[in-house]
């Protein structure tokens, strides 16, 4: 690929020889003379200089840096460009993918599923669902029955949308289980990752909105609601009931209880666990800090004694203000 | 569906004109003037004024303010009432089920399939396994190699049980396995959620006592035993040789290490790490309450000197001990 | 089976009848009068006088208290010889496993299978992937294109190798796919349990050396690269682009974030996060510990004043050092 081909098809301004060609996709310590790299972030400018990348994307800001060891195409937002470069090249390496459903797949007549979508292999697609254009439905996934499915999805191997929530009520005899009549509707534009798992609502629905990321090995709890462009890291877990606004993150492995609320624009840091409601944006962490071993035995169990270590100190100040009545 | 004719079939007392009809389910906030809906929590008592529900499930406490807004059926445990109601709900809107073997299955002809159970489409059903009546398992599903599974369990899709257990001894060599002989054992009316996994044990079995239920994306280890009617959320993992009793519940997330012990009506919360038996019956908790980053971090650094801070404290307290030797 | 046979198998010193039969392998507690048991932990040593196997297998240092009770096979790391004992056993009883692919496979024309590995019932190989000699493919696994898969691996149920990386740029429309283009690389003698997850690197590969372990539930994010004989254990979550090195172990449900690294020899205890480079070997814990719950409301309020009491002792020293000049 000649650089002028890159910059006619996705903008930018080339500083360099248009005719250099480059025949992959590197990160800047893994470039070779053949490749196209970029510079995302300042945690990587230090990689710039010493990179054998063909040519770099990078912000204004790092022209002249770039442009003092080689070939450069600038960007305001070399991320993003980065990105639609990555789909740019997959789009003309690979052949395009044909839609329709795999032989395998097992598909209940009564599912509806768009002819310009796509269903793998040895998926299940039960009656009643509907699986909106231009969707790719991966290998080994399960849609159940009623779901929905917008436009432009991406559902990765292993993805069960619409099995029953976990609801119970105790009884004498045990749990009794609560029938789980609703679906799973799920926006344009989410993409699923591996083997996670969306719950279909006990009395209304569990819904997904437009946009909404996902990662692997997710469990979204019935009745859930995420709202728009929210991206959620691996293995964590969302119970029931609990309402994500728009835009917000979720690191991995977090675990967000049920029936509370996330408020637009809210955080939350990896490992941390959500258990009351976070109605103001921010960033939120609830971690344990990681330790030798012997350092954490002696601040864990003296973390037991805290509340008592806490009244400890309000005895010595009282002490103090006795032992000095001037003291203000 | 006439008022009348869920009191026939479910029991309660009915307040109000049982010729009304309801034509679905819904919870108080969104019922419309055809739902049925039901309160089963003081916490959502502001909700049953203002709901537009054709009639509420309510419990006798609960009937003066039922009866002012509209219909009601009073029942001692209306959560429970609202279970069989969804369970009747669905036996007559939905065909009944078919028993027998989705001809996608792959079931090993040594495997035993009750007639009455069903197997999903795409499962794997493998040689000595065992199915019991009225067992309903899903889409995608295996049952591995000799592993039984009771009467009227569901089994949802992506579900595994009877892989092998994580065993292995360290040799010079690296990791030589340990081969897993054991098999996978789960009694009657046992619900286990999608994509979790249930081991098999390395010499003895792995045992799921009756009515225990599961969600999804649990990791059973091998050698685990659960007792009767525990409960367990999404997400958490339960490593090899753990005991728990009977009903107990786990919350989503939770860790319990192995080799231990959890007895009879012990109650995990959310995200907490068991990491020593629990044999006294409660509820246990060990989350770092989540705070914004910034709080979070002064916290969490802190933290890594609370042994020393304690040891702070001591030394003030002795030098009040020798200023004052008045004190006691 | 005689003991005598097994000492001529796998070696050991046995001491006792070698016409002595066995029919199964016990642990020490439920072994009966035609088990063989073992000792492989002072742990276990107190069972060790009243189990009724017919033989154990133990250490030379537990020679004696052995024989005190019965046969005994010495070795010089009896659970390693368990571990061979439990494969010989295997090979004994069961039917050789016969190489080749299982006819619901969908494997694509044009992947590799070794002529000497198996692929499972609804399995899943795509294009341009390839699977090494002796490796055995579980049921219901996806090997996504041009993934490898070296020699003697072992691959469980539901197991999704080369789903796409989690990989998304920001823009003002929402987020933009980083097409992940890399695939996954993994070495010989490699186990990966049950539903496990290892994503396609972004730009470069995912890689897993030889010996690496993995028990079920993981997720392995893109472009991380694991060290030859690393045990990690179920439910843990490994972020986008860690290092970690060879002969670590990490602990059930830990969370490793991305970008980070991890030396040789670390051992991170279940259930803890690493948020930072760990250069140095050694056992890393974060974990908060689990209390009753009432116990634990107390201390977790007064841990989000801890930054706030470390200062109340601070102004304490300070006063002492006021009032006592002569303090040193």
């Amino acid at each position: 690929m000649r650089l002028q081909q890159i910059v006619d098809a996705l903008g930018g301004e080339l500083f360099g020889d248009p005719h250099t060609t480059v025949e992959r996709l590197s990160t800047l310590s893994e470039a070779d003379s053949s490749s196209l790299s970029f510079l995302s972030s300042a945690r990587y400018l230090e990689q710039l200089s010493s990179s054998r990348a063909a040519c770099v994307v990078v912000a204004p800001a790092n022209r002249e840096a770039a442009m003092a060891r080689g070939a450069c195409i600038v960007s305001q937002d070399p991320y993003l460009y980065f990105a639609r470069l990555t789909q740019w090249w997959r789009q003309i390496q690979e052949p395009a993918r044909t839609p329709g459903v795999h032989p395998s797949a097992v598909v209940d007549a009564e599912a509806f599923i768009d002819p310009s979508a796509s269903v793998g292999p040895l998926s299940v697609v039960e009656a009643g669902a509907r699986i909106g254009p231009d969707s790719r439905i991966g290998a080994r996934v399960v849609v159940g029955a009623r779901c929905v499915v917008g436009a432009r999805c991406i559902v990765h191997p292993g993805v069960v949308i619409g099995a029953d929530g976990f609801g119970f009520a105790p009884s004498s005899e045990g749990w009794v289980k609560i029938e789980q009549l609703g679906v799973v509707r799920i926006g344009n534009d989410v993409e699923i990752g591996a083997n996670t798992c969306i719950d279909r609502g006990a009395l209304g629905d569990t819904v997904i909105a437009d946009g909404v990321k996902l990662d692997n090995l997710i469990q979204i709890g019935h009745n859930v609601r995420i709202g728009p462009h929210t991206a959620i890291a691996g293995c964590v877990g969302v119970a029931g009931s609990a309402v994500i606004g728009a835009r917000c993150t979720v690191g991995g492995g977090a675990v967000i209880l049920g029936h509370l609320e996330l408020a637009e624009g809210v955080h939350v840091s990896a490992a941390s666990v959500v258990t009351r409601s976070l109605l103001k944006p921010g960033q939120y962490t609830g971690v344990y800090p990681i330790e030798e071993n012997a350092a954490w035995e002696k601040n864990a169990s003296t973390l037991r004694q805290l509340r008592s270590l806490r009244d400890r100190i309000r005895a010595l100040e009282a002490r103090h203000t006795e032992q000095d009545p001037n003291t203000p």
